[in-house]
């Protein structure tokens, strides 16, 4: 039997605070935020989560957790996508994501941010974003996606989790 | 400053199948179910959550799973509530957990049955039920509940893990 197409979101780590010296797109994973996304990663590798592709918000705290969770063995391919920054348009990365999967794609990361992460699993759930999801930073929201049809509204949440009860 | 008031929905273990000669109340946690469950209420416990009361359902299943919650630590008292058997009135048990919040409760687990579980876990975020949460034998859900006015529709989900992601 195959198993269910799978999308996980994953938050970027903590970051360093916004500044006026910095780009809001510039801001970097603390050393705290380093630690606690190569624990998460870790904890996601030996739980035997391997991800076709890592697909990354462009943000600078965003990729270098997309490449932790690379480095943890987790996905060999990250790819970057401005569907994916703050106030991002889920219906372009909807457009990508059933040709992705038609193209053979089965288990996907999403690197991003909030509310747009928790807001984008809500759509996928329940047709709409009401930010009921609590998602931390490194924290990680798990979906199963229908084979067929459309995933918005027809999608199951499997997994919520905040690094402090996964770790 | 308070911490927030929290409902944690802990599905009972693995449990016997259904047989012509055991009433479905009467059905036992398996071997693998207790030892699953104790493993989870262990690492509840390693995680220094403690519940206030834990409200189980009065079927043998969640009340066995109820047990082995008390015993782990989690928490001193449990108490039977017909609420929570298969298909049992959400409203009812609302107009109790106002009153024992009013009294003071503030953690509080649910011991009991899907998709009763997951659909309760929806109407306090969401405000209605599409099943969409999947929460597997001895999976929880955690919620936190606004501090004032109704939870219907006003709660917010921080947790949802399998026993598999969790152990």
């Amino acid at each position: 039997m195959k198993t269910p197409s799978k999308v996980y979101f994953i938050r970027h780590g903590i970051a360093e605070n916004r500044a006026d010296h910095v780009p809001d797109e510039k801001r970097q994973l603390t050393k705290e935020g380093i630690q606690k996304t190569r624990k998460v990663a870790n904890r996601l590798h030996h739980l035997n989560i391997h991800f076709d592709l890592i697909l990354t918000s462009p943000l600078l705290r965003a990729m270098q957790t997309a490449d932790i969770l690379q480095t943890a063995g987790l996905g060999h391919q990250i790819k970057e996508s401005t569907s994916l920054v703050p106030n991002g348009d889920i219906n372009n990365w909807l457009n990508w994501y059933q040709q992705w999967r038609q193209n053979g794609g089965h288990c996907l990361a999403l690197v991003g941010h909030q509310p747009d992460q928790g807001n984008w699993a809500e759509i996928l759930v329940w047709g709409e974003a009401k930010e009921g999801l609590l998602l931390k930073k490194a924290g990680v929201i798990g979906l199963v996606i229908p084979e067929t049809g459309d995933p918005v509204g027809n999608s199951s949440l499997f997994w919520l989790t905040s690094p402090k009860l996964l770790l």
